[in-house]
């Protein structure tokens, strides 16, 4: 038996009461960043142009475009859902892998979920099984498939997808294998588009996908049973390098989701630690933007390959440049998805300090860690931070999650509802996502 | 100016007037092929499943499910219509690269065509330059793409679906680039899939994804400029050689969809000429299959990669065995759809006569040439195929092509409106294709 039908078998055999209370918490976490990310994408452009699309092509009612209660067919839900949650960058990260798991996975556990009435409970295990495919899957081939130049979200996503899909349908492990199958003919995604709106789109592609896959698999759609380890399987076409056994490797005991780390800021997740820094620098010395004469940054060299975009025209572009990052958190003293519109992007006092900031790689450093050293006319300072907020050596805690959460949500839909939901997903397990999303959509 | 931006001018710039006569005719060989070749598929079970699927799913009135009157959303219409086109492995093939370039990229045009109105003229357009952009990017980066593992029907069809979409809304180039990237984040699939319903899947997938790009690419979803060509971009990360000038090379002058090739049998194209060689046999010797002693046959290296399937257990397997593929051919005397049912590929008869075959490869020999031996009691005889019917020395003629399509669709639509299906085509540029799809669902 390959790879494949294990993985196929340990999911099907995963049960809610196999899941250690840390994993279901954890599963929470995941549920309520995601739903915060989530719901501050309602008004962005690029989920304006994807509803209107899905609005012309229609489909059943059953299940909500996020926020709202536009009912769209299951897929088209996936669909828009898992855009809107990347459409800020602020979704949860994996970092050995750079998977965002959130965004493909539970939009089509939750879709899928809310048109069949699934209980809360099947919910849960739905996303943690799904998001721990997701990341076996990214962490057999990543980094050599990342470094490549795949978008990993998107090509590993979809099998998370699913198998939350799966999950939800509780199928047997021969239909699952055949939705591995689906999933892998449907794997796509490239680094290319970061800072596009084709970025976001990726993982909302990845979760119609792979709620399809599952669909299709519970009516005996056939697929090979060796998608991933074949000769010309996934694995191998899709990466120089793999090491398929991490995909079996402890599964049930040891659960890859526990390292799932969330953002406290919604830019690349390597641009942090030095984001930490600027506001650290901000809050110590709280300079004149104007007095400044520069900053110097030494970081690890994937912030540069990955964020060093040094003259951002967008605020999709300004999540890529450290510069601008550096730039509007020490000018405005905090950085939220208010600092990556296109306006502030284009702020002139931004670009003119963004100007004086400089970054050098330093391979001595890790990429959770970075230095920043600023000069004024008088006076000079200099910040190590060694385990940005929000990585796994420093994560947020429940709180601060929250207080994420209510952030990006309570000024739209207001504290008593933004506070409601918090409640609702901490207590998943007696209610169920048809409850969460109606509550989402101000309907209870 | 980079390939991709070039590529978006050319298919911006060619209007119907730019295309020679040949161009016009061979696009509605295409059309013909492909209607014929889908409209036979309605009743399979790939199809069945898709279409509940779909019928669940739901969606706007805007296209025909081929070959009824059932109307779907232009994306869904794309997705099943393309999956129908691959089904019986019957569809066209481009020999260089393999690619069968009417099943990703007719369903896409005819669908937006038929909820958009397009004229006949237009929709042909749209089809010829989605065909032609489809062929060139495979050409670019095939045979090592596809060597690798990708079914480049996939990876290559979707960006001709979006063109062709593109060309029906009318696109500028800046949205057809756009549309263009967003093809290539969305392309996918694997070889592994063959044999399997994920196969005809595919072109289907690649069909609705490529439609949907060119509608989001006219709504100003960005995306990159240079998804083909950059350093992360699609030809680095699907290839590991590409010769991406061949996407502009000659463009409007030579048109490279004059070498798509139409199939005489509904099996893996590599099959055609040992088939050719065992039907000459058939007809020379007409042995009783139960006097073979053995049959030999000198193929292509290919061959036995593609179709190399020694006990081939399904309809859909049986395309993929040269085994079957001629004891079918000596037992019955023809190859046609009938001889790839579940049934034909475990009649008895044909399984005993099957284990008798046996291949070598010969590297002297073209993928359109094989040579068979065959040894009964008695006698021996050798027939040597240098071009196989179908291939591009040696093509099928409109009237052979008639013959295909009234074989497959006369014995479920009835030989005269089979009949006003052809005269439609022949006639596109004076219907269009809302007519020609309603004339198949019988509504005329």
């Amino acid at each position: 038996m390959g790879v494949t039908q294990k993985l196929a078998g340990n999911c099907a055999d995963l049960t809610y009461n196999d899941l250690p209370d840390a994993v279901v918490h954890q599963t929470k976490r995941c549920i309520i960043d995601w739903l915060g990310v989530g719901l501050a994408a309602s008004q962005q452009e690029t989920t304006q142009i994807l509803r209107d699309h899905i609005l012309k092509m229609g489909g059943n009612p059953q299940a909500y475009i996020l926020g709202s209660d536009q009912y769209v067919s299951a897929e088209q839900a996936a669909l828009i859902n898992g855009t809107m949650s990347h459409v800020h960058d602020f979704d949860d990260t994996h970092l050995d892998t750079v998977i965002h798991p959130s965004s493909p996975v539970i939009p089509a556990a939750a879709a899928l979920s809310q048109w069949r009435g699934a209980s809360g409970e099947q919910s849960i295990l739905a996303v943690a099984t799904g998001i721990e495919a997701a990341l076996r899957i990214g962490m057999s081939v990543c980094p050599a498939h990342y470094d490549l130049g795949w978008h990993v979200t998107g090509t590993a996503g979809v099998f998370g997808a699913a198998v939350a899909g799966c999950k939800i349908e509780k199928h047997s492990p021969d239909k699952i294998a055949a939705a591995i199958g689906l999933a892998a003919t449907q794997s796509s995604g490239l680094r290319e588009f970061f800072g596009t709106m084709c970025k976001p789109y990726l993982p909302g592609h990845a979760a119609s996908s792979g709620l399809r896959a599952a669909l299709l698999a519970g009516m005996r759609f056939t697929s090979s049973d060796r998608a991933l380890e074949a000769p010309r399987g996934w694995a191998s076409v899709l990466s120089p390098e793999n090491r398929l056994d991490v995909i079996e490797k402890d599964w049930g005991t040891r659960f890859e989701l526990l390292r799932v780390a969330f953002k406290p800021y919604p830019s690349g997740v390597v641009t942090h630690p030095v984001i930490d820094a600027i506001l650290q620098i901000e809050e110590d010395l709280g300079p004149d933007p104007e007095d400044v004469t520069s900053i110097l940054l030494e970081v690890h060299p994937l912030v540069l390959e990955l964020t060093g975009k040094k003259s951002p025209g967008t605020g999709l572009e300004g999540k890529f440049s450290i510069y601008h990052c550096v730039a509007t958190g020490l000018i405005r003293g905090q950085v939220g998805v208010r600092e990556f519109t296109d306006e502030a992007v284009g702020d002139p006092q931004v670009v003119r300090l963004r100007e004086k900031v400089s970054a050098e790689i330093s391979n001595a450093l890790q990429p959770e860690e970075a230095i920043a050293h600023i000069h004024c006319s008088d006076t000079s300072h200099t910040v190590h931070i060694r385990h940005a907020r929000g990585s796994v050596n420093n994560p947020l805690s429940d709180s601060e999650l929250e207080d994420k959460f209510l952030g990006l949500v309570a000024p739209e839909l207001g504290k008593r509802r933004a506070g409601r939901l918090l409640e609702l997903v901490w207590d998943l397990e007696n209610h169920d996502f048809a409850e969460l999303l109606g509550a989402a959509a101000g309907i209870d």
